[in-house]
């Protein structure tokens, strides 16, 4: 089944498919029973929300602001929880208004995980400023918190067993339940890369890596939709905008 | 400058932009004399190979084969080096004709480099058979070593100074004397991933680094200019498409 076959036969208004043209899974993957979700799932109001505005304290990274953090905690935004601004506070020891990899590491490990990293510094080059080095300051880690939070409802309302892990099957019925109905060829491809390669069905992703899977999966994808505005499921790039709507989410120094 | 223009002023033959219209250097960056090429290097034959077919014993990755290599020596390409042999000999102890990342990174060190982890698995994703796990048999040890040795092969004509590090002007030159004009902004974009994103200026790549940042630019560009027929600087991609494309540069596990 090609996307365009597949895109072409909704609504200019629905990026996502309709329920029965779903990503299959593959066919010979039988979901143990508690993975598998009620059809009334598809029916989740998030499912075709694909076209709709995510507010920047959502489950993705915030557009680029225009002006970079100053120093100093006048910059959280009001209202912030105050665990929020305590937990950059207490890693931001050097009262900078910044802080960098390893503490925004130590900021979210009590409230949320341990993160790798890894996907704390994808995490940061999402989220920071654009002309600003490996740090953020105030008004990016509450957007960050918020988007962490916003996942980790997500994790726990589809890690059906409780078992602290998303499965495959898990994971595409999270994607399609917050608009993103990824191909099936697309996850297994992505999935191939959290295991030896050799058997993405069995790939289990603990919170660290299904934040790193979700915010590539929605990113690139939020970055594609904005050049197809018609939502055709098809989009015509050049190659500097190709090249720039990837790097991002590649390789980050060690 | 748009790549649109850029591209469209040139003929349909040549992807690479001319000379005068390289991508500039930063405008406060001022090239120390002996990383400066003269300007007869953009004459470089390699340069206008754009569209050039590279043989899979290039310095890019090689096409998917059609059948998985099965176990045993016999296996090696006519004519293979014995050097690469017993490198690969060495390593697969229990002779099952298959090597893994750790043993790619063990034998590869004595006669490249010190490999980390995240670049051989990268090596090992883009060169493995697709639906193989993530291990290679002897043909594919065979093209890796070939383009190992294109890319030190450059590396070695690009650092000019002999510092064993490549700098932002000298990849810039080493990727164009290969025929990849890449535009500036998503040479920093990349470099910046390189340190702590304050300053791509001062990055300096390792042969480690500079293999990865070369098969990322080589490897995406390739696939974009295979949806690009007429070499405008532009293609059409379906969101499949476009996701399969990217995924193999993104994550390896850990």
């Amino acid at each position: 089944m090609s996307s365009y076959g597949r895109y072409n036969s909704h609504s200019s208004q629905s990026y996502a498919p309709s329920a029965p043209e779903l990503p299959p899974p593959p066919s010979n993957y039988t979901p143990p029973n508690n993975t598998s979700p009620p059809s009334s799932n598809y029916n989740h109001p998030h499912a075709y929300s694909y076209g709709q505005q995510v507010s920047s304290s959502g489950y993705g990274y915030p557009p680029p602001s225009s002006s970079v953090s100053s120093s100093g905690y006048s910059n959280f935004p009001p209202g912030t929880n105050p665990d929020v601004i305590r937990s950059f506070q207490m890693v931001d020891r050097d009262r900078s208004g910044f802080i960098d990899d390893r503490e925004l590491q130590q900021a979210l490990s009590s409230s949320f995980h341990s993160f790798n990293l890894r996907t704390i510094r994808l995490l940061m080059f999402l989220f920071k400023h654009p002309h600003e080095s490996l740090r953020i300051g105030p008004k990016e880690f509450s957007e960050l918190w918020s988007c962490l939070g916003h996942w980790r409802g997500i994790f726990e309302r589809y890690d059906k067993d409780r078992s602290g892990k998303i499965d495959p099957l898990e994971l595409r019925d999270a994607l399609y339940g917050i608009g993103y109905a990824v191909p099936a060829s697309v996850l297994q491809l992505l999935l191939s890369k959290y295991n030896d390669g050799s058997n993405y069905r069995r790939v289990e992703l603990g919170f660290d890596s299904f934040v790193e899977c979700g915010m590539i999966i929605k990113g690139l994808t939020d970055k594609f939709k904005d050049k197809d505005k018609r939502y055709s499921g098809s989009a015509t790039l050049s190659y500097d905008d190709f090249m720039s709507m990837v790097i991002p989410f590649l390789v980050s120094y060690d």
